[in-house]
């Protein structure tokens, strides 16, 4: 079928091309990444399709939706906490953008939209393990905005049919996430290594994350493939609670080289605790096995090393 | 204190600010009506302070803050039937508009923000009655777009400190709603009556809503004077459950005419049941009678007759 990727060259939009075409799918993606630099599909040169655009251009977006089955959505606007700071970018960068997109799906007969929502933000300050049935309470800007954009697609889906999949994904990481980047503590801390720089490390023994490896979320959203006429809200984590200081043993463990950092308490823009059971998606993938977190930071360490010598400007 | 009434001349807005003059505050109305045909007020000439502006116009906005103790939000984009057509107008009016007035609130250091949200349509198709703590699920546009109003609201209060009432509103009803509009079933039959036009009723027995006089609804929400430190959210409605069925009984009963009226299934852009249990906000007010719903609607249909009368321009 053919699929279209908004995003396709970002992190976990990347991952899902590259997992869609091993399907064998026709993949469109729409980014903002000129084709020439698109560095996270070079490997699929003359076997994707690639339009360059921004998000914003309505009528460049309208085209790349023409003649698509399924369109999966990994245009972001920001991240929980520059979204603390300016609640107005969320408003238009996320939802309005997004409902623009979910107005444009419809009018090209797009048949099902799939969304990427964030399972560590919708269900709020709660006491996890959540579930899809965890009553929502987001209170980041960022979170606020994808329940508001999610609920939005499920408006589409009513009232004209579109078939719409909603992941509330844990905290993923892996290779190809940006250089720069703020967002993602597993990468933030091994760039901060790479520089030599000393890193940050919020939280207690209490701040618990559900990390989930980049090729999982990418072989998980491949369940929107098998039935386009479905619609379903998935949590899609590993289940598997991870404190923030657990996660800096695993590091200070794996890493071949020594990380400076300086403990310090949680910021307001965090969650406390947040682990999603996934069990409704994980039905659908019987015996399913996730990377486990030592192979997956190891392999992410080894992508950054490796881009930070291929593209010495990255940084 | 110093009381802000943002559409202050509207229908819920202006039995508030009858209310709180009542009770001895400096009201200042914000409102896009010009004073002179500022009819829902006349009757309070020289005894309030009315700026004249749209929502849109943030300098008149911000000036009409400066000062004020709390600020009451009932400027809304729309309404549920509308917003089904055009989730936009609802992102932009709405939440938009809202959020860049909480920002200014807390800007001129306004030490409280009321905010009415929607009883009816924030808790979606469940079975009522509804408790402060039932899950969340709009799926109207208009009811999206009050919760995202609500949690933007409260992201507010999280980081500058600014307290925040949320009240969740049944079916209002009561004088003064606008004439000509299609908010407010009990007001679109009685226009229908009175010019002599067939009126559709939508539903069944199953159909059931909390209509709740306007000058309850007022009362109620000065609970929000009594400390400015606080913040809560609240339902606010009678606890009663009536089908639109039995509305109709009471309406032929009441009215000194006859109604003339086709019985219509429900439109999906209505809820099916919707009962606000509001014991949460009546624990401040033991004792508290409601309007009957016999002796509201009678003064509802009184006073639309004098307006008929009145402003023979009025339809």
């Amino acid at each position: 079928m053919n699929v279209l990727v908004l995003g396709g060259n970002g992190f976990l939009g990347s991952h899902l091309v590259d997992r869609v075409v091993e399907l064998g799918h026709e993949v469109t993606v729409f980014d903002r990444v000129q084709p020439r630099v698109a560095r996270n599909l070079e490997h699929l040169k003359g076997r994707i399709r690639i339009i360059n655009g921004e998000f914003e251009n309505r009528r460049a977006l309208r085209e790349s939706l023409e003649g698509q089955d399924i369109v999966y959505h990994f245009i972001g606007a920001t991240y929980p906490l520059a979204s603390w700071k300016d609640p107005f970018i969320e408003i238009d960068l996320t939802i309005k953008n997004s409902v623009a997109m979910f107005n444009n799906a419809v009018e090209a007969g797009v048949k099902k939209v799939v969304y990427p929502s964030s399972g560590g933000t919708v269900y709020g300050r709660q006491r996890s393990p959540f579930t899809e049935e965890t009553p929502t309470q987001p209170f980041s800007p960022y979170g606020i905005a994808k329940l508001c954009t999610e609920q939005f697609l499920n408006y589409y889906r009513d009232v004209n049919g579109i078939a719409a999949d909603i992941y509330r994904i844990g905290n993923p990481y892996g290779p190809r996430q940006a250089v720069g980047s703020v967002q993602g503590v597993i990468n933030i801390w091994m760039e901060a290594v790479l520089e030599g720089e000393e890193f940050l490390v919020y939280g207690d023994d209490a701040n618990i994350r559900d990390y989930i490896y980049v090729t999982d979320v990418a072989e998980l959203m491949t369940h929107s493939l098998d039935d386009l006429g479905t619609s379903e809200t998935f949590n899609l984590g590993t289940g598997e609670g991870v404190s923030i200081l657990r996660l800096l043993q695993v590091f200070e463990r794996t890493l071949d080289a020594k990380p400076k950092y300086r403990v310090l308490p949680r910021r307001p823009s965090d969650n406390i605790s947040s682990v999603l059971n996934s069990s409704k998606l994980l039905a659908h993938f019987p015996g399913y096995r996730f990377v486990p977190l030592e192979k997956g930071i190891k392999a992410t360490w080894e992508d950054l090393k490796r881009r930070y010598r291929a593209y010495p400007d990255i940084s």
